[in-house]
């Protein structure tokens, strides 16, 4: 295989990070640049200690333009707002781009602008950009020259209900999406609500009234069911560094409710027997996050509620693996024609 | 007042050993006798070494008549199917009694059976026994002999909807109850699956087919709603010991969709304005569990979701506080005509 | 008994809640003032929404003599250099204080302006602070206007190893205290540091070339041994909120070395028989923080090392308890002539 | 590189499972056989549900010489007094063996029976075993046929101070090792006392009167003094899963009071030259155990206390990783001839 030469912009996040341990690991990339503007100067290693030995690569303040001279492939880790900034300069520049921030996942201009109260300075890419979803989109992004890497909670949502959306077993009305989220999701910042003596030994929600992530789920949500679909979502947060939890309420339609939960887990099995990091549970099979800690899988398994005619779907996943980095590194996979498990297949949690 | 001499029947749970805690500071309440099956013969400080000279009593065996002829007043916390052989002959010996389990807490025998798959061997005591929510029960409380508990899911569940059951703004159909728990919740025994290592750092659900609390849940939503409610429940553990966090989701009725987030927080505060351990937030305020944590509040705040009609309502309370052991202090000032907070009122969490 | 009016000026910080929330339930002391540069205006509860309902008083920016007028005890949790300002204006409107900080804690100025590195503004006032630590300057207490409350690690170390001190059976010379604190112990702020993703699950020193309560823990081991004692000492942070715990290393003199176990933990047992806050475990009782927090206790139990002729003494106490804020109850109730315990003997950990 | 193929014999411990997930990603092994007595005819995944995917290998309940028939290679996680019947079947079968047990550590009989209360079935393999420490034995290692993997805590004590007993800069009196663990450590299983409602939010000591490290942590340590050596060592445990921190205390020889924090730190620095996975910390740099977590590494720090005249060194590994699993990973590479660093210098912590 050709090795890829990979740049990270904003490499000293949670997401940053990860993507460098998991990078330092597969065996086709070479990370060659590193950007991280509050870090100029300093080694990687200088500011995660337990990367020294694995990675002391310096960190740059460089520009885009300057970055891809480095690279084949960059990885941007940056807010939405700036995001949409760099990445065209470095497209411009010939290199492949996977972006995780909000600038690129949608479709259409309105609900990106209602979810992000930005103006689009580069509206054009919104075609042209493959969301980051290799179950579902594996082919385009074969050939994709930007990836929008998904949300955490739209990675878990949509994979949990894909099949029965797909299949047109459940109604595309009164979907709730109950999600829970560790810390990490926050992002690496010093404030007081993340500090351990706020966080340890307590259990909240957050973005109760409206979360970006809504509209991103809705998207891919209306998309698999051919029809328009608003959800109910609630995002929490539970006292743990990672892992992601996504509880999910459907109303079987009339037609679907003589389904059995062993049909209803057969239809999960079938819908994703070429994904490898989807693992479908057997019926009755309760996902946890520590058992995707620090990997790329998502657990997934369907309930049939037989007293309200209701289906639970349960996932789990690594905010930061599959909700993130890990899934960034399957793209970039699909993107190369690399194996899509280069440098994934034997990550897995352990205690 | 007149001191009320109180016995504890299971005294070294995790309910046990809260009701003490709280018990040893309780102005009108003497603790005379504690039993404990695993520990007879031992101090209950050699059990919770916390106690040691707060409440050094010793654990006896004694069946429950000795118990009786100690007190005036029993609170047990035993497994059900054990409570309802032994509450009667409390009863029998003239005690009042607080029954921690779910044998008394169905006002039907079908439900019971049906959630529990026991037959009840004293099914008269059923219309007899009042449901310890003091604040759906109060007048009946305080001329009872036998307050049957609520389960600590059910109590957060109940209190959050209440309002909005009773005043029909919402659909009885569709109800969805998401919740948390912390990991007291499952008892104090030697369980891999409850240790540190395999619980720290995780989130997962239980109970997913079917958790006994949803039929104790739908008794009390259809009383308040008047008609038949079934909702679907789904339980989760969260990394922590104690807490618990409802997510209630349901459709506001057409005639209600023009109900502003104010008009609803205000039914809320009006409905619960005699009720001091229930806090209504403040519109958009959100409850988290470590605000609730050692004390009996129970802490909630309603949403309304405009673009699916439906409202969110958020619940925290302390799964062994108001969801369990500071619930039947609240229920025993009830029952014996001391002020509601007598021993509760100052109890509240820190950091 | 009289009531005490008593104010707290840094009411908004760990040891001001902790505070705030045990004299909330003191039965002579009722709070008058509140205040918190940093949230003037605000209710005490808005901060800290766990108090709504059980202290809802404002938050002031009143000057000292502002909050003398209201009270006639100032509790002060203040940063060092900033309680030498504003104690003395506290004592000279008549009221009694208790200060939180390192600035009165010392007998003489030289180790004090090595420690802090600052110019004491008020060094007369040093000989007439008390050392607040009821277990060895009760009597002193009882007639003072000015107590410092001791640091965390010197109420352990010290209370620790006062017996063997005091009865000279081990070398005043090589004495080790190695101590860990939860992240509590830090204060409240936000620092990416204590960050809940950046604390949970891991373990780690600090302080250990130089730790300023060194030299406090040294002038009390030199006033009890009789002699200069230098010791070395080395903090940790463990991943929980609250606890301390020290684990202390002493050499037996010879004419010591034939004591046996049951004879050291006697000499403890004596030692602190009037002290109801101190629980002296059994022989090879094993202290754990949780026993301990919440409450007023400190839990001590002492080994002997047969194979190397040293002492290994266990202390474990909550750092924001018996390490802070309890204890300055505890000193209060001493100085205005209330029972030692008055608010205080029934509080205990729980799970 | 010739593979080798890899059997372990009490899979699904602890130490089992990280050396399944650290073997899964080695260049030159393959696993070929798993046993677990207590989970005989389940997969691996069954157990440890994270590895699905990843390890579906079959767990047997196999004798030795079946196993060894499978393998070049046997690892065994077994406890003591079990290793010592197990192993001598394994080398009869002409497989190579490292035991994790205390079995095979000791040079010497009289240690071991005192320290085991066993008595030892084949002694004579005492003398041929090598410890399993590849910075001290590396080449005893490359043609050993049996390794004795190192308990945890003597790992982090011998290498944090090798480097000044083997330089005889501090006297081999008086050294005291206070040492840290997270509750992996204490194996999987189910004990009330390592429950997350017991354990979490707490510290506390254990073993303190005696713990079997000890006498392994002083015969190795006398071997570098070239004298003998006795130890006070206390272990505790931090409410964390994974890792383990020593703060080593000793006091420096008269003629070595004159060496600067930066000659001791270039000491270790030049010890440890040609070691990759010791990583000694800059001069006043922190060790913390997140930095190690889930790799090879062990980080270490030396600190002069100049006002006592005593060293104080730190060290922060996994328990599990450099202290258990992941160094049987270095002492196999070097025991096979692969570099040290194969399957293991790529992994690091993360958040």
């Amino acid at each position: 295989m050709k090795e890829t030469k990979v740049g990270i912009i904003g490499a000293t996040g949670y997401v940053g990070v990860e993507l460098i341990r998991i990078l330092s690991m597969h065996p086709y990339v070479r990370l060659t640049h590193l950007v991280s503007q509050s870090f100029v100067g300093k080694l990687f290693s200088d500011v995660y200690p337990s990367f020294r030995g694995v990675c002391d690569l310096p960190l740059s303040g460089a520009k885009p333009e300057e970055v891809a001279a480095d690279c084949d492939f960059v990885i941007t880790a940056l807010p939405h707002g700036v995001s949409s900034k760099v990445v065209p300069v470095l497209l411009g520049c010939g290199v492949k781009v996977i972006d995780h921030s909000g600038d690129f996942r949608y479709r259409t201009l309105a609900p990106y602008e209602e979810s992000y109260g930005l103006t689009h300075p580069c509206p054009e890419l919104l075609a042209e950009a493959v969301y980051g979803l290799p179950e579902l989109y594996r082919d385009k992004l074969s050939t994709a020259r930007l990836a929008a890497n998904p949300g955490c909670y739209p990675t878990c949502s949509i994979l949990g209900l894909a099949p029965l959306l797909f299949r047109k077993v459940i109604s595309s009305r009164g979907i709730i999406v109950d999600a829970v989220s560790g810390y990490s999701g926050a992002g690496r910042k010093a404030d007081l609500a993340y500090s351990f003596c706020e966080s340890a030994e307590s259990f909240k929600a957050y973005g109760v009234s409206f979360h970006r992530h809504t509209t991103e789920i809705e998207q891919e949500y209306s998309y698999l069911a051919g029809e328009n679909v608003r959800i109910s979502f609630t995002p929490h947060l539970a006292p743990m560094k990672r892992g992601m939890f996504a509880t999910i309420y459907a109303d079987l339609l009339p037609e679907s409710l003589g389904l059995s939960a062993e049909e209803l887990q057969g239809m999960y099995a079938s819908y994703y027997s070429s994904d490898p990091f989807v693992r479908i549970l057997p019926v009755n099979g309760l996902p946890e996050t520590r058992n995707v800690t620090y990997s790329n899988f998502i657990d997934i398994s369907v309930f049939k509620d037989s007293r309200t005619g209701k289906v639970k779907v349960l996932s789990a996943q690594d905010n930061l693996g599959k909700g993130a980095a890990a899934q960034a590194v399957q793209t970039l996979n699909a993107m190369q024609g690399y194996p899509e498990g280069a440098g994934l297949s034997n990550l897995c949690g352990c205690i």
